[in-house]
């Protein structure tokens, strides 16, 4: 039998090498969909050619694997993130982003989100376990949550955190729905259409579960905010 | 032609005379899906075997014509509620239950959760514009709203209301999602979605804009707590 | 490689301690979402506290986990509840609850309601099997079911049953949709559209599956009932 | 302007004029999705070889027009049906079907079951106002029921109907789901749902507001019933 | 630790042993919801009544466990169907029906509709692999299918075969939607609307995969047909 | 009151007048969702810079209004299309397209697929009334159908007229699903889905009542295997 | 006959006046929910203490009536807005928002968002009638539109404007579907989703048609980085 | 026991052989609804009537099983496509289709439409990871994808690629939609909607990761092309 599909000199993937030239920030590797020699080689390849690298959605084998070759990898076991590099040292991080997770449940996708931002340069705090059902939980980090130029607001469930967060900050609120939850959440749905339909202003809303695109968003308004200072 | 469906003599309704043996209340008419007519004919026959009645999702123009058989018919134009006679008299109300209404939007539905509840022997409070936006206004209210057995928390939109009340009250929170809201609302699928997916216990939901069922649901709860004392 | 999110000194979760005070029941432990290590350490603090705690959707591995530090667990394995302690004792419990279980596939969610409603001190009655398919059932266990105070319905598929019972009583009835049913029940949908849009009045629905939800309201709506007597 | 579509030409129908003897009845004009002037004309044809004509959701107005060329048309303004000729005559009439309808508000698309069944040459009879949320009231009817070679169950909102009476008698049912109700009824969806997922054996279903589909199986079935007595 | 829910004195399931007289045939085990002590005891109690078994979407451990206290027992890998006495032997079924199924995906699901015909007492013959994307292989096996008195017309994807079927028979079709398909097929949803609103009349519709419904109704039917012969 | 938006100076439309070089064809004037206004202006510039118009879901106020200062303005009342000036004349016309429609209420977005050819330079019949619920029909014009390098097939309600095609000839096969129908056809969703999920292959689909997107589609595939006669 | 509602004593609204201390901004008034003398009330009593009114989904009536009190009003036809008042006057605007529409049919709502944006005190620019379909018209617009400190994109149909935009530029964009389309569109469904699920990260979403939200959260981001200048 | 259902004589499949007189193409086998044993029995008996056989969805197991029998067989491993023989060798394929995938996890899928469309004899360019995210990369392969005479873009997520392409090229789209994404992108639905609510003309679309009837349609469409040169 002839085999095609596996072999070593496919040319699948195009690194966009001069993504940072336009849009100020390097490609980042979303995992899932790829196979674990076609995440290992893009990473590999962007790293020869000088590209810090962030992986999402990574499993703990990809890991692994990047951290035979590149000893300096870092691997979050919660988020999922696994990055080669940075775009800056922690200590350039700018402003401050504050990330606010609703429930332990919601901790994971609320640390790709962090992991996300401080990658790509920014201060990050994360405060967890303040869903609405006990609002004195949040009101009493309100004053740490105000803070930040920019709140990630990560919930499951309704998804009710970013409403709430929006109508007692000044910031702008980015909403990030996880699929939490069971029965009519329907893989998190329920709390996607919380947050879009928020009575509150001040708030827009990434995809399920994208703690990527939630700290990607975050980190560009923390440095427009912080650039000038 | 030979015309059907039109005559006086159709036998369409059964009036369901005992309904009250059976469950303890009258029955009521549903308005919104009966012609005039048919609406006009149910009430007239209740009427005359002695039951109250309440009729939801009632027309303006039918009102005007049952004032005409029944000058005590009351109408409530936002509720759009008809009640001709009532199960007992405003003096003979018991317990209390708080409508809680988010926004302005929200009262038509709101009241006919609270007409019903009066009908049905109910003392009743109604509390608005408290949506969780602004949810100052909500704490402003929150002495008054802790003295009911149960409340009622009327929302569209994202719904959040009932979640919030649900974690700052000891009573249970009859969820009343309403069809206020546009785009991703989806008719207040949204609102419903959120009340069902809750992250705080102590709520239970009703259809979108079933002010009815959540007012009657609310009076046989308070009833509960109200027949011993 | 550098790990994270997997230290011993997390602090992600915010026990609220004095939820009693506010709402008058404490906080449940939702162990779905969660890591084993997260739940396990989450119900070794409330101990330590002193709060009597309630898992649901509780793992085997977990009970058995638990049960070696807490010989006092109680753990029901189709209800998958996990508690240590209760809020009150058998003897002490008040009123009565009657879980109604439309059929042997819907038993364990049902038990979860039962479970719950008995650990914050309702009496509670199992009444399992009758499914409007086959309606005398439900009739020969009817007079049981009116001595309760409050009827919890508990149906996959169609969902009828809570309309059907809501007919007969003069009881609150708290309908709980099952994910029971394949094809078109589409994961419960069409169990909880189905009691969502009962024409009889008296009902108000949880999540699908949220056997502790019903629960927990239908113990709230029975002190209710209770508490003066 | 040159103005096309509206010339008197169009070739724009083909009438099944051979229809009875491939599937044993005439084609019926489902009048809806068909300009006023589209209907007559199709009506016309069909009345010029000699076929007895039955029109569905047909409007009043075209009724009218209808009647003037064919003084024989007979109209349903519940049902919307309008008929020019039938298979047989009333005296040939056979078998029994039972038109069940579970509300007032269903009685339109019921009556179309009815008159369809009538124009095929079966006997109907027409059973009203009998919903699950007063069960005895369906009870009261049982013996009138049970005389029927088959059932059509006509009900909105839970569409629960159709799985009680299936576990009641031996004769098929067809359920027929109507787009009565409000909010989360998503016009028949719920109905839909409920009568497709019964847990009764025995039953199967039409579109939702199909009451010429349902008349038509039903016909099929009580004359295959009654072909040999 | 105390464990509940276990034991074995659990009064689970109450037997409709008089299900024959009220509706004519005994009652069906569904195994899919149910663990196997429960399937097991339930029919092991049948038996003992003396009512013949049929259990559906049956795992063949359970089969296997059946077999051992039942040696008389049948079971089709394909259907999914385990069988313990029948309710007429092979010489006394009567009548016809054609199960037909669009392609061999469908097989499993068409043959459970099979073997539940055959167990209720109907003669069946079963035509494979005609689905319409190839016409001339329905039409090649149409005298075949001509000679049943009802048709169950089995299909995934598009479900177009009972449309196309209903319009060549003067047999009532039973569409049985299959969840045989992917991408948009959604699970079987578009074969479900598809047959739903097929334009041609004489058919009614099952829920997906429900090849028990479709059978049992067919059979119903088939039995109407042939009683007076 | 300062009045904004209804000024005649807006900038609001930015004529793509090169795009016959970029794809071939010039752009077309989608009406439905602009002002009569805003249509009118855009068709009188590009009439201007000496573009052949095409305004698809046209209202016949427009068409009139349009008529006046361009009389040579096309409008076909059925299709809602308004054509001014045209890629080629009827003379220049190449290959052949044939329309099939299922029904006659298809027939207005089937002849807007067909203007769509007609108006870019292709041949075009039209096929119509020959739906699968009379499949004899389809046979009928079979022959005409097959001499057609590409078929457009139109049907609503469950689309199966593609498949059914697919199967029948070696042209490939444009389906586009309308929104004839009612019930769960849910606005031609089930059409859409039965289209796509199709058992035959050699079909593609375009948005419901796309009528233009079939046809110019359609235009691109014919003229493929036209141009090198 | 009694009426109640409609008596001019109604508590119905509660004005947040400290709004924009706790969140830095007035409040807006939704007018599409609300009655025209409910909306009139609340903003005669927000001008009465001295608070700027926007309101939105504002009927030209109630621009005429508010008119008639406050000559100072100002009424955007295609928005639907209505100011009354500005948070700065139009010299102190700040930074530079890009409102960029796809369509003409986009307008509306993309000028909401203008509007919107204006009145809280940013500079705006519009950019309209770019969508991808021809993607030259963007790229002549892009010198502009990266002038912008914030970039709204507003597309209906299938939304793919933000994405396209986002692999562009370094501003955070605002993805703003809007319900413009049929058919699959589903009402801005599938814009939104598509915005929800663009592959290019720098993009977050606001509801369908909620031009405001858009307007409010871009200009809560310029001003962050318009502040420290 | 008595076991049903896998004996080796079950005549589960009619063979389409004259398929190729019909449509002009043999018969595919989709292996994913089929036992292994099923699929194995269909390619062997295709084989011994000289039909080329293509298999999608195919399980490497079932590769390696079919190469035991049929050395000539070639599988590739991300396509899932298995052949053993082929309609022409490669070099008779003619004209030119270019397959166009958005990102390294669209590869599968679009390998599966250029296996299929090899098969069938087209010749094939396959042009990978050029979504809209970085727009320059798809105008970098422009002159190569401009070459095609047919062009199959394969996207998963918001599905942009379609649109994008066919406002930049003559050649008809087929546009592929694939399941790749998560959270809002629900399988593939935001996709498949995107690819069909796209403003730009030129672009049908088949099923989510039917990559099979891409490239057959494709096939078709190119050949028609070049069959006259």
């Amino acid at each position: 039998m002839k085999l095609h599909g596996n072999t070593e000199d496919l040319d699948f993937a195009v690194i966009d090498s001069r993504r940072s030239e336009r849009t100020g920030y390097p490609e980042v590797v979303y995992c899932a969909g790829k196979t674990l020699e076609q995440s290992e080689r893009i990473i590999t390849r962007m790293r020869e050619q000088g590209i810090p690298v962030l992986g999402t959605k990574a499993d703990p084998v990809l890991a692994q694997r990047i951290a035979r070759d590149f000893p300096e990898a870092e691997y979050d076991v919660l988020a999922r993130t696994l990055s080669v590099g940075s775009v800056c040292s922690p200590a350039e991080r700018q402003g401050l982003i504050a990330v606010v997770a609703a429930g332990t449940s919601d901790l994971g996708i609320a640390r790709e989100a962090l992991r996300t931002a401080e990658f790509f340069g920014s201060k990050v705090t994360l405060i967890s376990d303040v869903g609405v059902a006990g609002i004195h939980r949040l009101f009493n980090r309100l004053a740490d949550i105000r803070k930040a130029q920019v709140i990630i607001a990560a919930a499951g469930m309704e998804g009710a955190l970013a409403g709430v967060l929006a109508g007692l900050v000044t910031a702008p609120v980015i909403a990030l729905p996880t699929s939490v939850g069971y029965g009519a959440s329907f893989g998190g749905l329920s709390a996607l259409l919380g947050m879009l339909n928020s009575c509150a202003p001040g708030i827009s809303v990434v995809n399920i579960d994208n703690g990527f695109g939630a700290g990607y968003q975050a980190n560009l308004i923390n440095k427009l905010a912080s650039k000038q200072t």
